[in-house]
Formats: C-alpha cells, sequence, structure tokens
C-alpha cells in the first residue's frame, strides 16, 4: 500500500507510512532533522522558499496542524490552512475536484489529516506530479510524522536502537500512534518489543508484526528502555470496550511506583494531548523520565526534514553550492 | 458607476468592474499576467512585499479567498482575512468605521465579497486614497477577475478574439460571471456573442447589451469557438424558477454528444466549483476540450497582475531599473 | 503583581501591567515607535525575523488581533492564531499543557486576552524563559498596550505631559483601558487627572489613584485638554447599572455642545468600537477634535515598539551595527 510513496529512484516523493520503508531511509530523516537543530532551536532556514504548503484537516486537529504550520514556516513555505467539515460537503465540491483545483492553483504540498484509513493514499494517487503528499493521521491506520518524531526522541536518549526493550502501552487497537511506531521500531531493529494493554484493546494476531502481547502492565514495563504511554480515548469508554477511566488507571496508568519497574534510565513519551490521570500520573508526565516535550520539539525538527526531503529541495541546495 | 476605477490619469485604481473599460487596459492586464508565468508556473515575486492585503469576506467563498490569498502571497504580501458574518453585527460596529480602522492600520488593498449589489463601489468611494480595492463579487453585479482570468484562457487557446464565437450556457440571470464576461468579450471585441438558457433565467432586454439569446441548447451551440458553461445555484429550482436538476440537465446539461454540434475545437469553460450532471456531465468537465483547471491556473497569474497594476508597483518596478 | 515583567536588570521581558513601571521605561517605548514611524506609516523591518507570535484570544477581538497580528508581520515575524473557547475544553488539555507545547515548539511570544483578571501574569510565570508575553487585556485589570498607543498619541499633539488636564469619561469601573491610562497618565506626571461618570460606574475609593471624581459631565470637561471616552458595555445596562442608552447619552454622552466646554484645542480619544449616539455623538467621533483614528494608526508602532524591545531585539540590532 505505502509502494506508491517512493519514486522510481527510490527516493521519498510522499510520506505515507511507516511500513515497508527501509531503515536508511528513516534513518536519512532521522539525520536530516538533526542538521535542521542548532544549538537546541531549529533556526528558520529558505528550503521551501516559493513554496505553498497546504493543510488540508478533514478531522479537527488544532495541535498537530500548529507543528505542521510552523515547520512550513520556519522552512520559508506559504502555508494556507483548510479545515474541512467532512459532514456538510458545502457547495457540494467532491475532493477530486478539490484536489485537482488546488494542483492547478500551483500548490506543491498536502498535509492530511482525514479519519478515513488510507485518506493520503487515495490523495497521492490522485494529485498531479509535482505534488507530495504528507499523511498527518488517515483513521486508526498510521501517523508516520509522529512515529518519526519518536524515533529522533529514542536515538537521542539512547543513541543505537539494536540494544533496546520497547513498551507500547494503552489503546493499541484504535492507535494509528502504536502503528506507525510498530513499523519504526522493526525496521531500525530494536531488540524486543512489546504492546501492553487489556486484551479488548489488543488486536488479535498483532505478534505477526513481531511484537510480544503482554495484557499485565507490571510484567510488560519489566526492564524496558523506553515506554510509549498512548492516549486514552474517552469514546472507548462509551463503547463498552472500557469499563471507567479510573478503573483503566488502576490497571494501565503509569505511576511513579509502576515506573520503578522499568530500567532505572527508561524514558517516558506520550504523543500527546495527556490525560493526565487517566493514562498517566502528572506527577510521571512531570517527572525527571518523561521526554514528552522534547518529543513535541523534535516534532517540527522532524516534519522540516520530512517535508524538505519529499519535495527534494535537500539535494537542490547542495547542488546549488 | 465604474468610473471611480480610474484614477486622473486614467490609471486603474481600482478593479470593480469590467463594464466601461477600454480594452487597451483588458490587454494590459492579460499581457501583465503572462509576464509573471514562467514556464507554466507562477513564481513568487517581490512586487508587493510590505503591503498589507486584506480579504474582506462578507459571503463565504473558501475557493475564491484562496485564490486571492495564493495571489497576494506570490506578490510577498501580507495577508490579512476576515470573514464577516453580515447578520451579526458582532459589537455592533458599522462598516464604514471598520474600513476606517483598517486604513489606519495602513492596510493597502481590500479583497471584497459581498452580496449586495455595488458594495465594492461603495468602499471604494469611501476609503482613504491610497487604497486600492478589488471586487471579489458583489451580488449578481459583476465579478471582474473572474471575466479577466476567463479572457486569458480565451486568448491561451485561440489567440485572436475577433473571430470567436462564444456561447454563455445557464443561469444569465443571476451570474455576476455572465455579467462580467458578457461586458469583456463585447469589449474585446469578438464577432459573435451568444447567452443561452430557459426564458426564466435569461433577463428581458439583454440584447441591448449586444449578445443573441438562444433558448434552444442545440442551436445556441452550433459552431461556437468557445463554451462558458455557468454553475446552476440550487436555490433557484426552490424558487420556483426551475423544475428539477433533472429536468435541467435533459435540456442545458453541456454531453459529449451536445458537444459534438460545437466547432471541432472548441473550448468548454466553467467558473466552478462544477455540479458534475447538473449543468455538465462529468465525461465533458474530464474531456480533451474541457480547459476548466487552466482557468484555475491563470487565475493566480491574472488576479496577481491586477492586484500588481491597481497598488502601481509594477511601474515603481519599471522605474527602480 | 507587575514586578515580574521586568527581568534582573530592570529590562522589560513581559508587558503585562502599566502599573508600577518607571516613566523612563514608558519614554522609551513612546521613543522607540516613533522610530518606527517613516513618513506617516509604518514600513515593514526585519527586527524580529524568523521569530514566532502567537495570539493566543480566550476572549474573541478580531480588532485587537488584528492589530497584534499586523504589528508581527511588520516586524518579519511568523504569526500563530489561536482563539480558545474557554467553555469548551476541547480534548481536555489544560492551559499549562498548552503553554508547555508551545513553549516546546520555540514560540517566542504570546499575546494574550483573557477574560479573567491576572491571566497574562500567570502565563509569565509559566513559561520558559525565552518567552515573552504581552497583556492584550485581562479582565477587568488592564490592557497596557492601549494606555500605550494613547500615550503616544497624547504626546503627538500636545507634546509634554505635565501641564495637561486629562477627562476619562464613561464606564471608569468595568474599564481595563481606563485602569491602564489611570496608572500611564499619573506616571508620566499630567497636571490633573479626571473620571467622569455616573456613580453606579465610578468604584469607591479610586480617588487614592489620584484622579478627581466628577459625576457631572460639564464639570468634568472644563478646560480639559485631553478627553478619553469609553466604550459602554451595554451589558452594563441589563446588569442594571444604568438605565438606558438613550438615557445615558442624555447625561453622559460627548455632543459637539458639551465640548465647547473643554479648552478649545481638547483633542477626543476612544479606543473603540465606538457606539454611535451611545457614549459620543457620530458628529464628535469625525470632527475636527477626534484623533480616533490616529491611534489606531499608532496602535501598531507602539505594539511594534513593545513587542522588540520584550524581546531584546532593537539592542541586538544595534550591537550588531
Amino acid at each position: 500500500m505505502n509502494a506508491i510513496q517512493l519514486d522510481s529512484k527510490g527516493c521519498l516523493k510522499h510520506f505515507l507510512g511507516i511500513e515497508g520503508l527501509k531503515s536508511d531511509l528513516l534513518i536519512k530523516i532521522l539525520d536530516t532533522a538533526a542538521s535542521l537543530i542548532n544549538n537546541k532551536a531549529v533556526k528558520k532556514v529558505p528550503l521551501l522558499r516559493g513554496k505553498t504548503v497546504v493543510n488540508l484537516f478533514f478531522e479537527p486537529s488544532t495541535r498537530t496542524r500548529t507543528t505542521f504550520e510552523l515547520a512550513a514556516k520556519r522552512l520559508s513555505a506559504d502555508v494556507l490552512n483548510f479545515n474541512i467539515n467532512t459532514s456538510s460537503s458545502s457547495k457540494g465540491e467532491n475532493l477530486i475536484d478539490m484536489l485537482r483545483n488546488l494542483d492547478a492553483m500551483h500548490c506543491d504540498m498536502f498535509i492530511v489529516r482525514h479519519n478515513a484509513v488510507g485518506a493520503a493514499h487515495f490523495m497521492a494517487q490522485h494529485v498531479a506530479p509535482q505534488i507530495s503528499i504528507i499523511n498527518a493521521g488517515d483513521g486508526q491506520h498510521e501517523h508516520p510524522t509522529q512515529a518519526m518524531l519518536d524515533m529522533y526522541t529514542i536515538r537521542q536518549y539512547k543513541g543505537d536502537f539494536a540494544p533496546l526493550r520497547v513498551a507500547i502501552v494503552g489503546d493499541i487497537r484504535h492507535s494509528r500512534v502504536a502503528r506507525s511506531n510498530i513499523h519504526a521500531l522493526r525496521i531500525l531493529g530494536v531488540s524486543e518489543l512489546r504492546v501492553v494493554g487489556p486484551k479488548t484493546l489488543i488486536p488479535k494476531g498483532i505478534e505477526a508484526l513481531g511484537v510480544k502481547v503482554f495484557n499485565n502492565l507490571k510484567s510488560g514495563l519489566r526492564d524496558v528502555d523506553v515506554i510509549i504511554m498512548l492516549r486514552l480515548q474517552r469514546e472507548r469508554m462509551q463503547s463498552a470496550l472500557l469499563p471507567s477511566a479510573n478503573e483503566y488507571f488502576q490497571s494501565y496508568g503509569l505511576t511513579e511506583e509502576r515506573l520503578k519497574i522499568a530500567h532505572p534510565e527508561a524514558i517516558v513519551m506520550h504523543p500527546g494531548p495527556i490525560n493526565r490521570g487517566v493514562e498517566i500520573d502528572s506527577s510521571v508526565v512531570d517527572g525527571k523520565r518523561s521526554v514528552i516535550l522534547q518529543q513535541v520539539s523534535n516534532g517540527i525538527a522532524v516534519r522540516m526534514a520530512i517535508m524538505a526531503i519529499t519535495l527534494g529541495t535537500l539535494s537542490e541546495q547542495k547542488e546549488s553550492h
């Protein structure tokens, strides 16, 4: 499904999903992101000057949209924001016609978030050849830029991926973050990858992806180097997959006490926004093992790197030197 | 009514309507737009650097606003967007006070869309002398930038206007696009100009504008070089001016079959957004005679040209060389 | 409360309130703003190039947000706009987490408007050290940038503050503009400062701030050099603090006739938006003593000055020469 994100030379044309990518491509993204960070901050660079980046958000998410908007502006691109309510087909224009119109206006990149699996892939198949598509989350499928910023953060704190034990904790079933992270961590070759959560929230047969399943949090956390907590969607509780936020926290909430079961230098990650006291205790969020805000920081540089790589402006820059 | 758009030297100060303009001014706009297109794309230029362009949209239109926003950004202007709900007079500030405040903030250009005829003209009479107004559609009156991008597209495909037979098809009565295009095509001197549609949708006495009226689509399309389809507003059907979308398509929808009546090299245009299957068949929209997406592309360059001409930054540029 | 806006060297780090500031700091802001105005207009300058300014508006105000957005863009900053509905805690993220995330994205400045007193102060105490906060209005407490543009306008027309008699007229009780202006005018040392309004709208004990209270408009206006009219919030009338708009205008509305009581060269100011015919007659708004639009113009330069001073980019610029 993700084959269309590579061009005929194997270069990244779109960024739709982690599944199926090679490790050297992931490493290139991480290295490029690192090169954009100078003295802990990202400086404004002209890599996308004159380019037009369009945020096409069919699901509301001020937070994710903002990180892409900031990344684009720090690359000196022009940015257009569209928040599209899919329930009202205002003026009846269909999606394909909308894309073709944006094509015709010589836009260069679409950042797409949609609640339907494969929405970004669909667009990548229908846009003009000069346009790159970035998947900013498609249903419960993938959220590949989140996975890359998570990989960046893990490498920043842990260096080599090979010896690591990583646990992803929470609602694995409905999480595109979990899915993209599982692919990325397998590709980058961590020693052991665990998913931890109640049976109702772990898809059957997920072991085929190369993960170990734990339904008990304490067992799942034992000796891990990296803990990736997932956001608990409150809707799940209404749908009877879960009893209550309180009960969930009793069994799967990450507390200071439980954190001690992990490796003493384990890092705690979370994609945000956080439900303090539901999936994670406030003291852990703000504690010394938390790298959650560092993830947010890294998100800007990683997204800048992905934008510059897919639009091919990095190589152009080198050529012009 | 449009006299106020020219300054004392006959230069374009505002762009409010096509009616009454001279052909050399229209040609100047087309030539300027052509000069901004390089290798099929519009590059970012600094013609409006340091200028502030304000989108004042009293009617919602993401699509048209986007084309103006993109045009302004490609001219390196700063852009402010206001979507103003005219039904709620939030905080009770009146329109004149709002304009004066934007004047005082040293804004340079207002792009105005309003459902009232003459809204842009009214503003042009009330703003400070350094400000230029662009009419982005006033009620059922004019939509002059749409007409200019249509003229650009016709010239691109057909060269000289003089020998052309042009048909405008659909709801002539309620269409500001039709009105502006009729004026532009008369000024540029096409050989024959037809309007085609049901009697209820063609204003009485429109022949005075120099057009021939056809109530039968087949007769209207015979041997024409250019077909301009209009969007059918579904509201018209509720107001009893039209029976149903289906019945309308039977009589006035443009199909591949009917297109054969026109000149074999006729082009098909549409201002968008398209109601596929209502005023035009999908296969015609996507067919080889359609230049609809080229219209969208041209819209950016044409709007850039109009902005630069009205603000006088083109001549400044020349002088500074 | 405002001590936290100064850094350890006494330089302005945040701009939260006028109360407690020294006159030389206010004069520095006015002088810096003057240096940004060239031939009556503000030119675009690169003082904040590469900086990210975030508008955090928890109260809707297109007007004030626009002036900050324009000021930031004329300083060449990148701007993000957030209109936050405090009643819906969408996705349940709390304010502190939101601030920390924006910190982590390396934003440089937050412009904060909130209906709670002290909101900007609270944020200033919780953001990362590199971030500056500007108070764009906190409840009924302060609106310090409005006061500074008012001071700029008074100095522009009257020169020295020392000999001036100033009257602030209207709803003193609920006005953050009044509060900030009273502090600024006392600090800059006007000869006499009056507040004028009905008893219900003047807080008890306000004389402690160094003002004289007048409940009669004619007495209050006698021989004053500057009249600062306040906007009357219509909500006040529903809350029984006031009888009716009409009756209010009879007693406290500024008319041409009443204006004659003031000094013949008195200027009339208003923070906008204006209720014509409620607190002020239309003919006075548009009359020759009105400097209301000049206030709006000055607002851009004054806000630019405050942004550049708090971010320390003015001194950097000098050093780099």
